[in-house]
């Protein structure tokens, strides 16, 4: 099967289309834009939502669900938010079919049309921030720390399987906030969980910082964002979490009392994480084989494949592969025993290395004889052979092995193709050339980053957080700067 | 504040609606039909989910994603299905929205309209068999085993939280085999492990059985039912299996090679059970202080309060009641220390009693000296004191006591409201002054039970399963039948 992948260094955009279909991670549906999660994805996301899930409520926050529509009129009242989002809005106007009069089939009946129109959630802050204003009165209401497990809609005009769909799905955190101090505590925290969540479990090294005004999510002050690199040398950001300030609070009236008895508005955030991470996850770890998936993420951690002719050697290879499969589930690894037949060992090894699984153990009767199992990793396609008797310990080491190896591949791929650039010509040819992490000085202003990037494509991804003071000149305007900030040409 | 519940006794309806927004669990958006559900009422969900999702997956299925948006065409490609449906869809017919030239604001794009518009899923045959015709060729290809956890829309007139809104979140498992007698097999299968979760789980006896022609899912040649009584003497379906033969196959062109080389249609099935079942939880168990929830869906099982006058004493609580805590969570319960000083524990009492909390602790400077700890289970409201070194014995053991004493009750409530009628008069008599289930003789015409409906509102709820052969006359028109089926006034 793997032999049928595109070369990752020939077409990398065809490579990762090619892999997401033969893994059978998502298909495109038949409704423009939208995919279809197959399993072996949709298990993935799984493993992503439990996760995050347990590390939002580690830090206070509960679910919710707020209405998937949104009326057109709360839409339209925080004005930079309808600017950013009216452009790509699904709209229900009807609520009713019937059978055409003239026999051409179902129609849309004309009688049933909605009096306002509902926006299809792009983001839910409006329709949320609507029912806050009903829960908060005073200082002892605060904060609210809800998040929701949702799909929403933006109707794009170029997709991609899991980086930009019409459908996705996602997690939107929204919270109030007595202070300001607290909503931007609050910011900072979630984009560290998010950095920790890509870092621990997803194996990708990423940058922090502010986005530029440019970048700013439609109705925020600020927007922290972590941005990765994949491997074609482009920027994929993963995460973003938004200080709000008041502007939410004001469109919608949401005042509350202090603790001295004074009104003022509530202070917001709004996070989001969503299934176009599982694009960054194929992106920035696999290779011409398949997928490489850190094992934290893993649906199958472990496959266990048995190698035999007759139907008596598989019988004794049964026996064995199943207690050392229970023996590995009894220390909380996943692992599967494929002992189909309808398929020879090479197709198998090739199709769990196409489809990711961290570690392939090998029995056969040989194995049998000497109580000896092969053990194939997939990052490195190395293998060994090990004790029986020594397979939980081996494999549990191994599965760490593998998860920090992959994040520290990762991670001098990301420092080979992180360049600091001073001069414009250098700046333009590495764009052009090689791609990656630039790391330039910037005068602050939107009109030349707006510049930059009609001139290269490449835009400001964030201003890290720990960038150092340093004096410099602006890449493009020469004009004086005192850190450099992240360019990159972005997903 | 349990005092402001309606009385359950003098206005049922109005009982339930006040338990639901005073309990915290949900409240009416701004969006006609749809509710919000609140943190303490999506914690039960996460529940009923978390169960659920082990059930499925313990039966072979897995998760899935599937696009919210079905293509009109496709929607009308089963006839049956179309027309069951079509009443109540939501429909998206543009993409865009834009700043209207003469200053009205924001509206929608006229240009932006789309060529064939788009149904809301009310649930998703169409659009997964579009996608499973892709998928199955051979025989190899089969069972497809998949389910999806999403929101729906259906454009209902008249909602009630958690029991009938225009969007609800559910499960929808959607299974595809090669034969006819494996369909059925899943399709009981399925209804089974709803049984087993409404019994064991929700505390909810049901009765398990075939829905007459009228009440079949639309598109189904067999639809499988859990019916549950609710206190009022309502029925309530909490969950649906549905048998749907080769209907969608053929409306979608899905044929597969079988074991001997021959073409035919795939056989389906599909079942689904939703956010009403918490409307189910809280109408079969609740009284006039508030919630009563089984133990295994309460997303707070105990809860701890402390009594005291000074800060001293609170502090010497505050050091037992954190063991006790600590101790109860390391046997796996979920745990409240509710020491927040704005409130009285009276009034936390009651907080507790309306929200269901099935067992309160209470500790107070006397039980420290005695160390003892009072407690008192929601269920029956009844109060013991015991030492505190026997605390996890006894909770472990009173949570049990608790969740069978629950469905214990609620199953001689049905048995007090089931009844075997004969007689017309009788029948009309039981449902107008006392409702209930009704188990009477039925011809088995769609006529017959359209009569009984329009002169009672009763309908058929299911032909139990379990329904003894014996011979009898049909209620309404004396014909000959062979065995009584169950008849209610539904939610």
């Amino acid at each position: 099967m793997a032999k049928f992948l595109t070369n990752r260094d020939e077409n990398y955009a065809k490579w990762y289309n090619d892999l997401v279909i033969k893994a059978d991670l998502a298909e495109n549906s038949a409704v423009r834009g939208c995919m279809v999660i197959k399993p072996y994805g949709y298990a993935i996301w799984e493993k992503i939502q439990a996760e995050l899930d347990r590390m939002f409520k580690a830090t206070g926050h509960v679910n919710a669900y707020f209405p998937i529509f949104i009326p057109k009129s709360f839409f339209s009242k925080e004005a930079a938010h309808v600017k950013g989002f009216a452009k790509e809005c699904a709209v229900v106007t009807h609520y009713r079919l019937k059978n055409d009069e003239n026999g051409k089939g179902i129609v849309v009946d004309p009688t049933a049309k909605l009096e306002e129109e509902l926006i299809i959630r792009p983001t839910s802050e409006t329709i949320i921030w609507n029912s806050y204003k009903n829960w908060i009165h005073s200082y002892r209401d605060l904060p609210i720390l809800i998040n929701q497990w949702v799909n929403v809609v933006r109707w794009e005009m170029r997709t991609r399987l899991f980086l930009r769909t019409t459908e996705f799905l996602w997690q939107e955190g929204h919270t109030a906030h007595a202070t300001r101090e607290e909503a931007i505590e609050e910011t900072e925290r979630m984009i560290n969980v998010y950095a920790d969540f890509a870092e621990n479990f997803m194996a990708l090294p990423v940058v922090k910082g502010y986005k530029s005004e440019n970048e700013r999510f439609a109705g925020a002050i600020d927007t922290y964002a972590i941005e990765a690199i994949m491997q074609d040398g482009k920027a994929l950001q993963a995460g973003t979490s938004h200080f709000l300030g008041q502007n939410f609070a004001k469109a919608f009236d949401v005042q509350f009392t202090d603790k001295t008895g004074k009104l003022d508005y509530v202070w917001a955030t709004s996070w989001g994480l969503s299934t176009r991470m599982i694009g960054a996850l194929i992106m920035a770890h696999s290779d011409n084989h398949g997928l490489v998936l850190p094992p934290r993420l893993a649906p199958i951690q472990v496959v266990i494949i048995p190698i035999y002719k007759s139907s008596e050697q598989l019988l004794k290879i049964n026996e064995t592969a199943k207690k050392i499969k229970s023996g590995l589930e009894t220390i909380g690894i996943s692992v599967k025993y494929d002992d189909k037949d309808n398929n020879t060992p090479g197709w198998k090894f090739a199709d769990y290395e196409l489809k990711g699984v961290p570690v392939r153990l090998a029995i056969g009767p040989r194995d049998l004889e000497h109580s000896t199992i092969e053990v194939a990793r997939r990052d490195t396609l190395k293998k060994e052979t090990i004790a029986i008797a020594s397979v939980n310990d081996y494999v549990i080491k191994l599965l760490d092995e593998i998860q920090s190896n992959i994040y520290l591949k990762a991670n001098e791929f990301r420092k080979q193709n992180t360049f600091y650039i001073d001069k414009w010509d250098d700046f333009v040819d590495t764009l052009n050339n090689k791609g990656g992490f630039i790391m330039s000085h910037w005068d602050g202003t939107a009109e030349t980053e707006e510049r930059i990037k009609e001139e290269t494509k490449a835009t400001i991804r964030c201003i890290p957080f720990d960038a150092a003071e340093e004096d410099g000149k602006c890449i493009y305007s020469g004009k004086p700067s005192k850190k450099r900030v992240l360019f990159a040409i972005s997903y």
